[in-house]
């Protein structure tokens, strides 16, 4: 049967080899994201945007796009340009949140920030034009299988996401807070579903949308990624007071320094670590009804909380 | 007739009342534009947005748009979203533009500019933000009876005009040329065509696809558009050298005074009006073929080289 053939790569036995499954789609992500931006002429702009975008990092993102598009009867091409939208908009975030007007960074991913190499001015532009192509590529590259309908969904959600109702909403009370030590559990729960939940929920849910989830599955996926979100927060909080700058490959300790308010420093370690497992369980619950297929999802929700940078 | 009557307010003589179309455009816009846009959590970003989104200024982009929607035998209202959105783009672009790293600017359109307002940090956040809800208002607000195909092909015009094949890459090659007084016509021509040039090709072409535009009216559209851009921007380069900073509500002499290499500095004063009358003529031409339908999008090319700020 030729319709089934796209599950064939679906794991479907308990001892799903989660460690190969990510080497492999990362590679996947690799060779996407760098076919989907070659460099053209002003080439240093090129550059700068392919500087950070084809930095490393885990490809958490397009993982999780590419999957939840598996896993709702879809396929990886469909979702392939979505899921390389998904990391630029993540890139151009990080870019302009390194700058010395914002967190003011030397470090990401082990390597000098964009602004660091190539100036600061540079550095706002690639982040202007990784946020600008991310729109592009899902409008041009998404394959015409997919209803149009779909894909302009993907971009308003991917839009929202990013927006000041998104990250930039939660980046903008996270400089708010900076500095203050009455940072209430409300607030540091806002900063956290929009920098970091709203992107990872656009990830899962449009991966969904573009494989023709129904309502009530988006809202199951929703679900699902607002709790790895947070958990993802908590989990990078602890590390920032765990870990050293060597396996964060970015500054360690930044949280205590900035004095900022934090799960670890509201909870501890301890009781972060039991909420953030906890949140896991929850979101792993939502795709119980799914069956062997949520194999990979409910693998990445448990990876999240066990990572080490 | 009923199917005729969005056509009632189009004007039929050659008597043609620009000032008061501008006039009764403006005002749409600036409705419109404020209704995109309501103040919610955090309050912070939204009136950063706000104070530049709504600082004024003349809304050529989305009068061109709805403009060319209208000649096109659409409506304003499928058009006005997307209107909408490339004056947040425009908008976006001049936040960034004035940035420290950038241009530093302290003035815009006679007001301070955003990040002398409201920070460096909050500035470069309202320009993402203004972006990424441009693509998300023309996705969520454009009518349902737009097919969705016109939609998305609007989001990938609009993207690509901005980005790094728009103008992003214009700016940088325009920073790469700051200081130096060799910069050839041909850099100059990119510089222009991409950072003035691409966005106005959108708002007409753009306006145009919404109506159901066919292949060979959208070259036409094209080719208006790239004329006009081009003389809106050498009338730009000759307002800079001999307008008051009272009239341009920016700081004038700003080229002068960085050395660079404008139209006027290659051909004089003179000599670039000639060039940007030559261009709006060409671009009329393309448009007889409309008939009256075309008065405001011909009347609009006039007032471009006629405008004294």
């Amino acid at each position: 049967m030729v319709a089934t053939d796209k599950f064939k790569k679906m794991p479907e036995t308990a001892t799903f080899n989660l460690s190969a499954y990510l080497k492999e789609r990362q590679q996947l992500c690799e060779t996407a994201l760098d076919q989907a931006l070659p460099v053209s002429y002003p080439e240093k702009i090129y550059e700068s945007m392919r500087y950070s975008l084809l930095a490393g990092g885990k490809r958490v993102r397009p993982i999780l796009c590419l999957a939840t598009s598996e896993m709702m009867g879809g396929t990886i091409e469909m979702a392939m340009p979505t899921a390389c939208a998904v990391e630029m908009i993540h890139t151009m975030s990080l870019i302009h949140d390194d700058l010395p007007a914002m967190d003011n960074d030397d470090y990401r991913r082990g390597k000098l920030t964009n602004h660091k190499v190539y100036g600061e001015d540079i550095a706002i532009l690639a982040g202007d034009g990784l946020l600008a192509y991310a729109f592009e590529y899902v409008a041009i590259a998404t394959p015409l299988t997919v209803p149009r309908d779909r894909v302009l969904q993907v971009v308003a959600r991917l839009a929202r996401a990013l927006g000041a109702a998104g990250l930039v909403g939660g980046q903008v009370v996270d400089l708010e807070s900076e500095g203050k030590t009455d940072t209430s559990l409300e607030t540091l729960n806002y900063i956290h579903n929009h920098k970091t939940a709203a992107l990872l929920e656009a990830c899962v849910v449009c991966g969904g949308i573009l494989a023709g989830a129904s309502v009530e599955d988006v809202q199951r996926l929703t679900r699902y990624a607002q709790n790895i979100g947070l958990a993802f927060q908590i989990v990078d909080d602890i590390l920032d007071i765990t870990a050293t700058q060597e396996q964060l490959g970015k500054t360690a300790g930044k949280d205590l320094k900035a004095q900022k308010v934090t799960y670890p420093s509201l909870w501890g370690i301890e009781e972060s670590r039991v909420k953030a497992e906890q949140l896991i369980e929850a979101a792993c619950a939502e795709l119980d009804v799914f069956g062997e297929k949520a194999q990979p999802l409910k693998a990445i929700a448990h990876f999240i909380i066990s990572r080490n940078h």
